[in-house]
Order: structure tokens, then sequence, then C-alpha cells
């Protein structure tokens, strides 16, 4: 099985990997580790390299295997930090925590948002899920760190008579998330083959319920990382879907599940999104008409800011842009807590 | 006594005045606004023209005397909208809640975010007071909009000998924001005279908790808003002081008390803004080190998405920048609501 | 005939139309205005109201039939100002200069960007040809100001089962600046109609060389400008076109053959875009892929420096989103002169 | 001597080192690199991580000793690329071009903007010129790296009791570059001690000529090139001041001489500012009061497409921001040339 414990630091700039040194002092090695998930400190967007800043300078110190998820925006209240699950001690508790990381092969450039792409992740996960000894039932969050289209990519697909799924960069991130929230998707059993397509095609209703993912220029393949609790040990995990942006009630029940059960919060997981309609429950946003600030901008810093003032921690894990990850215009969330 | 009813409007653009309709349908007169207080979807800082399209646009229905209070900036969830407050009729039972306007004399520009200000700001303030029949401690919101300083402002006081308290236009927002409310402190007796200087110089510990200031280019004078409840009628006011941008606990204190008068929410009137230290309960936050996007402009977002959520309604009064309004990166909230 | 003066007055702010007062000082009078062409402070995209600002204030001072072409952005080094395109006096030497407006009927917002688009600018162009007794080879400029999609409107078509031609709303400039232009084209019989449908459909090589295309939510007609000169007055236009954003060359030679003319350039009219496969001659640029500055803000930035310094003269027009408004990655320049 | 060979090579991302391979091919050694001198696709600003991940990705490569200056910023036209310079072999002919390197001690954060930093880059001038052979009339380029103040570095100082020169992260740059400037114009000679004093205080009249600072959260201490030619080998340069952003003037003189001397442009260093009394050549701009993009942003883009199109190349090195860099408003220009 594969337990593993969960650590939350602070981080100084995308580069500090100092968290390695509190892993040692509790008694863990950086060789144990099996996934970094980070927010950092860039736009969040094509251009953000605070993203490729942090993947570069973890590439150096985790082992081989161990996947880097970074996910960049900070915006508002939300704090930069990683979140490092480390594989439990032989001489440990089982945590009852249970992760798996696997990397898919690159991803050819004229398959990033298509059907190729929904497959390679479906495989990751369905492998991921046997590595951390978990049922499809029992995933609570799949986090994946998928790749984008830059100026280049657009130009060599064009040159390569296999025009790439859109032209426009910041648009190709939205695409990667999709297709690969539908490779989700279709290894838990939440969709059909068929509807991946009818999804790839435009239809929004197709999502998965634990679906996380983060598109960004510093991979070529997908990482994938599957995370869920056997309900045995001290560390456990619930998730839930906001359906829009305002909806504090879904979160609000998990925690107060959570504090019935003695519960502390150890991280939170969500993503976000404005609403593709250009309204909230009947209220116009402008978060698709702000050529200043892309939406997945407004929407972390939005939904962050409520999540963080529920919780009462800003150095939470939201992640923007969320097609086909929970329905149009909310998002999933996936909490891990701690029971005595 | 001054009366008046509150009417929300939703907006289709800066230049929508439509609400006028509204305001004609259920029996009022355009003549009898006192104040239309607004959020335009502009960026908030010195460069929105969103709300100088929407004082033009108002200034042709309003009658003389009433402000337009008009607030850039409705980043994340907030919707763009108008809150009139409008005289009761004759024929109108109290709805309690009181209002009353003043428009100051154009400040001078070298006397921005200094001491003149804040005194123009304070003598609007008692004058208002007198006209709404509100005592000092039966306020529960004073809002101001208030100028700003050009490229053009700052090279003419160079030019004349007196420089302006800033070279910086953005930051002249902030010393005007803090000016005015220094000015609402006076008057309602929540700092002395001599704390007034200190806070000019830089104590940012002297605060009104109820001031809620708002620069812009669009103003010359200070356009003074005070709004209090007599408690006798069926529109009712509530305030609090948010101690930091994670602070749902104050807000839903207030909603609870709310609640339990079988009391409907209204409006919401909140201030915002990144905490100047940099942190925000210990966490490092990146609002202050992001040249992409101001300060102003995530912190809205982000307490934007907090009220929204706590309230379920996204049309609230956000607005960014509460030098010595509330506590360092904290602000006031005031809460107009209805009972049966 | 419709010979015009021409007066460029720098404005203060985007509602300043002291303009026509420098137009009555020169015995000219407002009524007599056709068309005023100006640059505004804005973002120039989608949420730039520094448009609508001056388009209301100059609304209020112009005749009917008189048309407002309002561009933002004036980034760099580009100085915001209204160029003034008045009829000559009946005791005036006609200019040589000859303009002729015309406003089309509103767009429907499913036939922004495309055929019947296209159409109605012909049609507005041919009349505006007869209007200013012009042939269409003495043309050397088309202004036209277009509508754009904001999110309303891609929700509207949506609900009304006819998509709209992009549900990007920054997206949605382009493809309507794009159909202006090719109407421009058609009319001046520098395309076919079947090359219309070919370049409505991606084909970037069909072009006009004296069109100059500007959208934005001030407009839902069509507002067409056309300038070109008779030969035989003191006003004088050229235009050429920039094969690329470097193309200093093909600039500086029309400067120079109005230079061997004794003549003074009045004013410029430029349009500018990044090109869209990602390089200048052979150089990655990154206008395509900064997710926090749109790639028409950079073009207007970088080409207006370059004319800005040629001429020395910061206040000319240079727009952005040059779609079939010369070869990809470069633009038409227009330039009025005046001569001994 | 210190001859150099000057190679410049493009980079499709940060960290792209891929020039090292170029370098071997022509018969140089990474060992050999004197200096690196990137334009990197970031903001330029306080947030600017491509800096940051340049620097980690060259560090790994180049000799101790060696500098790393990456300016951020390819805004418009300009094309992502490093410059490296390169100790000549000991089989070449001298190439006539002279560098020098050093780095000083780590800028205490007090000190960041202050005498203390403007006296250390003054040292490190003189040792460089010493190690490169070149008297103070010889030096065409002094390029500085140095650091700026973060939220954290700002809060420390303020904890101290020692407050940092301005509490404004992005105005910390300026106060960096301004300083190390008078280090440089100390060391040549351009002006005295007492004028530094003078300028720090905020006087802008005092400049070098041949200073281009570029400050970022990459580095603690200052890292100086120097660059000038001794006209003996097949390498000079020339320097001049471009006056204001429109002197294209200046720029156009240089040109001709080189073309005169059958020289070919090597590469061009310069730097742009938004003048920082709002207007240029008596017309306003906008760069100050644009409060979605920062001032360096926009001026970098316009005279980076100036610069560009006179050359006929986008792979320069324009660096936003000439504090005490050249007269307000302008900034020095250094060209590197070859002869047949």
């Amino acid at each position: 099985m594969n337990d593993v414990q969960i650590l939350k630091v602070a981080t100084a700039a995308p580069s500090d990997v100092s968290a390695t040194d509190e892993l040692r002092e509790r008694g863990y090695s950086p060789a144990d580790v099996v996934a970094v998930v980070g927010k950092t400190e860039g736009n969040g967007c094509v251009n953000d390299f605070s993203r490729g800043l942090a993947s570069l300078a973890w590439g150096a110190v985790l082992p081989a295997g161990a996947v880097a998820v970074m996910s960049g925006g900070t915006e508002g209240v939300l704090s930069p930090h990683v979140t490092l699950l480390v594989r439990c001690r032989d001489d440990e508790e089982p945590t009852g925590l249970r992760a798996a990381a696997v990397v898919t092969d690159p991803v050819a450039k004229a398959d990033v948002g298509r059907r190729p792409q929904a497959e390679a992740v479906a495989d990751a996960v369905r492998t991921a899920l046997a590595d951390a000894g978990l049922e499809p039932d029992e995933v609570d969050l799949v986090l994946v760190k998928c790749p984008l289209l830059t100026s280049a990519d657009v130009a060599a697909c064009l040159a390569a008579g296999t025009p790439a799924v859109t032209a426009d960069t910041y648009e190709s991130m939205a695409h990667s998330r999709g297709a690969s929230a539908l490779g989700v998707a279709l290894a838990l059993g939440e969709c059909s083959s068929a509807q991946v397509d009818e999804a790839l095609a435009g239809l929004r209703q197709v999502w998965s319920a634990t679906a996380s993912m983060s598109s960004g220029a510093e991979v070529d393949g997908c990482h994938v990382l599957v995370l869920g609790s056997s309900g045995a040990g001290r560390l456990r995990m619930r998730h839930t879907v906001m359906s829009d942006a305002l909806d504090a009630r879904s979160v609000l029940d998990e925690l107060e599940l959570i504090r019935d059960a003695s519960g502390v919060v150890r991280q939170v997981f969500a993503k976000a999104e404005a609403d593709p309609g250009g309204t909230v429950r009947g209220h116009r946003h402008t978060m698709l008409t702000d050529s200043d600030l892309h939406s997945t901008r407004h929407a972390r810093a939005a939904v962050g800011g409520l999540l963080a003032g529920l919780v009462g921690d800003p150095a939470l894990y939201v992640s923007g842009g969320a097609e086909n990850q929970g329905p149009p215009g909310g998002g999933p969330v996936a909490i891990v807590y701690e029971v005595p």
C-alpha cells in the first residue's frame, strides 16, 4: 500500500526547496517523495515562468518518478507554498492517505486538447490507482499537470499539416485541461467513451468530480497524481463540488462534518473558473470581458478568498480553469484532514 | 428627517442609467435621489474611465446636490450595479434608513492627501449628520468619493513650487483615501486632531470603523454620503470591522444576528486591502509584489469573493484600498437589511 | 465636392471636447464636422471605456451624420488626441482633402465578423465614395469603427440558436475588424466576392491597403469614413503598407517624398499587429504568449514608437489589430500632409 | 588585455542555454565566458521570474566570476536572446572589444538605493576597468544587474529599525537602478561625490552616459560588466544618448557613421524610460497613469520598436527604467559593430 504523509510548507520564492529541510527534520528523505504540489506566484497563464523555475529547482532534489505539479497563481490572499506527499516510513503507522504518481509520455503537440491526451491520462490514472491500492470510488482527487501550446508549437503544427486544437496560446491551456479531465472521468467511470468525444466537441456537461487539472509550458507529458484515503488511518479525505463560485454552503457542510469528527484540515485542493455564461446566479460578472486580466486569475482570487476565509488559512491549493472539472462555473474541492 | 429608500439595480454597462426606470415604476422620481453608489467594471485605479463614464451619464439624470460615488473594480464574482438612495415619498412610512449627501469645494491639487482635505471632509460629514438627523454614534457608513492626482496635476504642483503629496499617480489614490478617512474619523470623534497629523505622517493605527473611501479622476471635490438608521423603521443597518481579509467570522456573526431578526440583507458596503506588511495571519501574500496587477484589484477580488459567498449575492459594494478605514489589512463592513 | 480641413488637437482626457473651441477660433462650426477620429487612453480592448466616454462626450456636440471613430490605446509614447475633419467654409479655397462619412444600420450580433457585416461596410464605402467625390483609386484611407461582442451578446446568440462567430470577447474584435476590412477591400476592388468568403474562413492573404478598422462596444453599427485627396489643393495624402513591424523603410521613403515636395506632415494613420506566425523577420516575438498584455497593446506600442520617432510626433493615429488590413504582421499607413 | 568575442543567440525560453552549443561550435568554451547578457520574456518588474529562471539555468553552465545580467521584458517586437561575451582564444587575433566583470558583496537591504550601493558599484567599476585594460574615457557601456526589495525585505528593514528606501517594491527597482548608475558616473568621473548625494535626494540631472542598469530579485549583490573598445581590432563600439524616446536622429547618425566605416551592427544596448514629467516633446503621454501596465513596459516597447525598426533587428538589448542613465526621458545607447 502506498500510504503517505502530507506536509505543507510555505515558500519564500518559486525556487525555494527548503521544504526538504523540514522533511528531513521529520525523519523523511526527499527520496521518498511521491509528489510535490505547489502554488507558485506567477500569473498561472502561458507566460508563467514561476512554474518552470519551481519545476527546475525541485527537479534537482526529487527522485525519478516523483511528480511536480506546480500551479501558478496566488491571487488575492492565496499564499505560495508546497504540499509534499511522502511515503510513510516503515517504522510509522500507515496514515491511511494513499497516493501514486505516473508521468505519461510526451503528448504530441497536435494531440494536445484532443482524444489521445485524454486516453493517455486515463491510462495513467488506471496505473496510479493500482499503484496506490485505491478503487475508483475511493479516489478523492486526481491532480494532473499537462502541457500547453506556445506560438512555436502552433506554428509547427500548422507547418506539419496538423493544425493545433487552437491557435490561441491561452486557450490551449483550457483545451489541455479539458482533455485531461475527460481522461480522469473516463478512468473513474464518470463518463462513457462517447461522452469524451462529445465533451471534446464542446459539451460542458460532462465532468469529473475529483479532477483538478493544471496546464503549463514546463511539462511535455502529463504528470498524474491520484489521492484517496483508506479510511483506516488518521489522515482522511472528503470531496465535494462547488456548484458555482458562491457555493460556500457545500464547503461549510464538509467543514462541519470534519469538525464533528474532531478533524483538523491539513490541505484543501480546489478548482475555480469564471462561469462561461457570463453570469453567476443571474448576476453579470466581468471576468470574460476584462482584457487586462484573464478570467482564471479572477476566479482564483475570488474562490481563493472565499475558501481561505472559510478555512482560516490562505495557503490553499486553488487552481484556475475548471473545464470538465465540476459543472460549468463550479469546481471540485478535496480536503485532507487529520483525526485524533 | 431624511428617511430614504434603498434600491439596488444591475447595470449592463457603466453608462446604464436604466435604474431610473425602475425608480419610476416604484413611484419615485430621479429628482428625489440623494445618492447613487455604483460599482463599475473598470480597474478601480488611475485610468479607470468606467467611473467617469458612469458619472457623466448619471450627472445628466440626477438633481443638483445628489452625489455619485462610483467605485471601479468588479473583480472576480463582483457584479456591476448601482445602489440608489432616494428620499421616501410623503405617502410612505418612514423607512428608518437615513442619508444625507454633501459635496465639498474642489480640493486644491497640492492639498490632496493632506490636512486641508481631511478637514474639508470632516466639515462635510458634520453638515451631513445634521441634514440626516443622525448622531455620530448612529452612523453606520460614510462613503466618500475623493480626487486623485494625474501626471498633469503632479507636474503643475511641482511647477507651482508646492510639490504634490506623491509623484506616483496610483499612490495618490491611497493618500487621498487616507486623508478623507481621517476627516471622517475626526468628525465622528474616532480620533483627535493630533492623531490626524500622525496618521498623515504614516501612522496606520488611526482609523475609522465606518469610513469607506474611493478616489477617482472624475471628481475635483469630495462627495460625502452619510448613512445610518434610526432603528425605528423596516430598514436597519449594522456595521462591523473585518480584522483581516480572512475574517469571515465577524461577518458571519452579523449575518446571524440579522437572520435572528428575520432580516433580509439589502446591500453590503465593504472595504478591502492588501495587508501592508505583506502577510495575512503570518502567511506571505503576493499582492504587493505583483507588478501586473495592483493590490487593490487583488483585494477586491478576494474579499468580494468571500463576502459574495457568505451573503449569496455578488452585487455587493466592495471597494479597494482601506487606508485609515479599519485596521491595516482589514476594513469596515456595513450592512443594510430589512425586517418584516 | 466634400473638401475638408484637418485639425489635430491634444485631449486632456477622453471626455475632453475642447477641440471644438479651437475649431470655432479658426472660423469653423462643430456643425460642419464630418468626423472626429480620436486616440483615447484605454486598453483598446473589450473593456475600454475611454472610447465610450469619448463617444458620449462627442455625441453631445457633433451634428447628426458625423461619425466618431474612437480608437483606444495610446501605449508607449503615443499621445491622446483627436483629429477633426471639418467641411471647408464657402469663403475658403478647397483644400483638396476629401472625406465622407456613413453609418450603417446596427449589425445583428450573429452577423458580427461575418459576410453581412462585410457587405454592409462595402455598401457604406460605395456611398461614401460618391459623397466624397472620390474614385476607388483616389482613396488613401478608409476608417471604420465597428462593433464587438460582449459576454451578453455571446450568450444571447447562443440562446437564439445562432452562435456568435466566437465565444471569446477579445477575439470578437479581430473578427469584426476582419469582416469590415474585407468590406472595404470588396468596395475598392481589392478582392473578389469569393475571396471575401475565403478570407472569412481564415485566409489572411486577402487584404486592403487602405483599410483601418477599429472595433468597440460603443457602436452597434459601422461608422465608415473615407478619405482621399484630389491632388489639387494644399492638403495631400499618400499611403503605403508596412510589410512588417520593422518596416521603417517604407515609411521613410514616403516621408522623403513628402519632404521633397516641401510638405509638412499633418497626421499619420497606421495599423499595427503582432505577426500571427509568432516571429518578426525570423526572430521570435512574445506578443502572442503574453497573458498579461494583449498583443494589440504590444503592437501599438512598438509601431507607435517607431512611427513617432520617424515623424517626430507622438500624436499619431496608430491602431492595433490589422486583420485583412495589409499583409499579416504589417499594416497600412496613410499620411496627410500640407504643401506650400 | 581582456579582448572578447561577442555572440548573440536566440533563446527558445528563459531556461534555454543552448547558446553554449553554438559557442563550442565556434571553438570557444563556456569556461571562457566573461558575461551573459540576456533579454528574457517576463514583465521586467518585481515578479519577473523569467530572469530568475534564466539565472538559475546559466549559473549551472557558467564559470565562477562570470556575470549574468538578465533583463526582463521583450515587449512589442523585441526578441528574447542572449549575448555572450567570451574571452578570445590564444590562437585568435584580438578583437579590440574589451570586457571585464565584477560581482560586489551582497548589498544590505537597508542600503539598496542608497549611497553604500553607489560606492560598491563605483569600486567594482574601477576594478573592472583595470581588469579590462580600459581608461574611463574608453568605456562605452557599463551594465549592472542590481537587487530590488521584496515585501519581505521591506518588512525586515522596518523591523530592524532601518526603513528601506521605499516601501513600494516596484519603486525599489528604480531606486536601485539610480544608485547603481550614480556609482558608475562617480567611477567614470561623470559626477562628483557631492552630486551623488544630490541625485540620491531626487535630482535627476545627474547622469551617466554609458550606464545601463537593471534590477531584479535574482541577485543580492551587483553584477557589473564594463565594455569598451581599443579601436585596434575588428570589433568596435560607439555610444550616444537619446535625448528622449523620439530621438531617432541620434541613433540614425551613429548608424550612418558605422555604415560609412563599412561596419555591421552586432548588438545594441539601450535604456528607455517614460519621461517623468508626463510629456514627450510637449505631448502628454499616458505611461505614468496606466495602472494596468507599468511605465517600464511601455517604454521598452516603444523605444524597442523604434530601435528595432532603425537597425532592422528585433533581438536588441533594450532595458527599461533609465534613472540617472541619460537625461530624464532619454537614455544611453551603445552599439557594438564589426568592421571588415
